[in-house]
């Protein structure tokens, strides 16, 4: 990976710099700020850095996570270039239309635009947080213990930590030199993954319940595609004292089983609302499924929104992949 | 992590050379056995791997396996000079009271025993492949990608694939040179992972529901320990088609719980004779709870035997956890 100099360029320039990432922001959007920031700071800059959304309570472990704000004045975008990081369009940072001197993008998603002014986009880089390492690397800023905290989470959030096919070679190595300067493995994923409330375990208990396999064949019986449904409908939310926020991750489960290519988790939004949550296994590509039903993602984690009863939207979800995908 | 001479010495001058691990063996006993003998192999010598009780399904997918052999003759045993893999005493590879005329042990384990002509402990390495790893890397021998995917495996499993305390910096390295060599980290998490067979799925389900969370004062009531208790009856086994074998892992699912500090898992495994599990996080030592109920393990993962009914189990658990721990 191959850092621009025109990046690096920019960045030793400007003594002002305000670092922006993506609405509903997860361990990469923000542990990449937070490490670019601090980094920045300590070369001297004065750095803001906004979110839209803030620092959602799974991730307030991150040191100096306080330094994230949710509000921004107009006078200060319209005099402060920005970096945007693990996005590529204002519209993703929540900011569409607003005036911005000049931008820098640093991304790892495919992009059909070609917004900023800098742009460094790494599809095949397993996180935007590696190639923010690779930065302040190439800049010559040292990693404190904060920095290559908030670094390696990024890295682990977006790898499953080093579960998924994307975890290089590279990304390993980045690992090993973040642990030298202070990041604590067992920490990290002790606050990622065994961090739950009572409440939400009890939602996933629930969720678990409705699980329903089905062999779907095609009119070539060698074709097979094998689906999870699971739902939770707004009675278990209020059951449990849950919200929408508390099933992240929870349509990865039913992928544990090995024969299932698609695991869809329904969840319901409002009265007769319904936003599926769709995760699937190698080839299967269930963006073209959410597509057609009006949604979008990515080949392997999709979704889409539905009105009617569960039933309706499971019949209409079930019909489509044997449409499209058998 | 300095590899004794006189082992890589011992290996070098050996022809002959036999393998052997631990009873009910896992990814780390495996993984490093197989790539220990592969590259003995490799480098001319005639090597037999050994394991009681073989490889079960869920790590079929080590390359070369096959190698692995359930029998060896007290011939073989008492003529061959014999390399001992994550465990340190004949007793646990099964084969106690047995001649051998030579044995080197590499272990990660604590030991309060002196078995061994030649000794390499390691308390501190995460795994066994950790140490098979830097072993192979220092006598010369080279890592083909058969090599590198059972170390890494080794490594993986022994870590929680990095997200346990024991990951350090080189434990990142030697990941990175494996998957340099041929390893690929998603095809090992998918096989660890998510190859559960639906009945496993949900015998799962089942135990989630009979799940209890318990929260213990002592006297000074700032002292407090929160205990998950699961239960798993014959009964539940016999509907799901399931065994012993598929509950490996399920006591740690309720730690995913914040504040739960010990899980215990009871499966039935006789008429009125339960098989206890116990995982806690941090400090609470549960190898203090356990061996005062005649059982044994480490500070994190312990166990115990009892006869009676699950709630005669069950209370005696909770009030050992009292007084041992409160």
């Amino acid at each position: 990976m191959k850092v621009p100099e025109n990046l690096k360029d920019f960045i030793r320039r400007e003594d002002r710099l305000l670092i922006l990432s993506h609405i509903n922001p997860e361990g990469d959007a923000l542990g990449s700020s937070i490490a670019l920031a601090l980094s920045l700071q300590g070369a001297g800059k004065e750095v803001q850095v906004y979110n839209r959304d803030g620092v959602p309570g799974i991730y307030s472990f991150l040191p100096k996570a306080e330094i994230v704000s949710t509000s921004i004045d107009d006078s200060s975008l319209s005099a402060t270039p920005a970096i945007i990081l693990d996005c590529n369009s204002l519209e993703r940072v929540g900011l569409d239309g607003k005036p911005i001197p000049f931008s820098a993008v640093v991304d790892h998603h495919e992009t059909e635009n070609s917004f900023g002014d800098i742009r460094w986009i790494e599809p095949h880089a397993p996180a935007t947080g590696l190639m923010v390492y690779y930065l302040i690397r190439e800049l010559g800023y040292p990693i404190t213990p904060e920095i290559a905290t908030n670094l390696y989470t990024a890295i682990a959030i977006d790898t499953g930590t080093f579960r998924y096919e994307n975890t290089t070679a590279d990304t390993f190595r980045a690992a090993a030199d973040l642990v030298e300067h202070g990041a604590r493995p067992g920490f990290v994923s002790i606050k990622l993954y065994e961090s739950w409330s009572r409440e939400r375990f009890s939602l996933l208990r629930r969720m678990l319940q409705t699980l329903e396999i089905i062999d779907l064949t095609g009119e070539d019986p060698s074709r097979k595609i094998t689906i999870a449904i699971t739902c939770i409908t707004r009675e278990m939310f209020s059951q449990t004292g849950t919200t929408s926020a508390d099933t992240e991750n929870f349509s990865n489960f039913p992928r544990m089983i090995s024969d299932v290519d698609i695991s869809a988790m329904f969840r319901e939004t409002g009265d007769g609302k319904w936003k599926a949550s769709l995760r699937s296994k190698g080839d299967v590509n269930v963006a073209v499924v959410a597509s057609s039903l009006g949604g979008g993602g990515h080949r392997n984690a999709a979704g889409f929104l539905m009105e009617g009863t569960f039933g309706v939207a499971r019949d209409a979800f079930i019909h489509t992949v044997k449409e499209k995908l058998l």
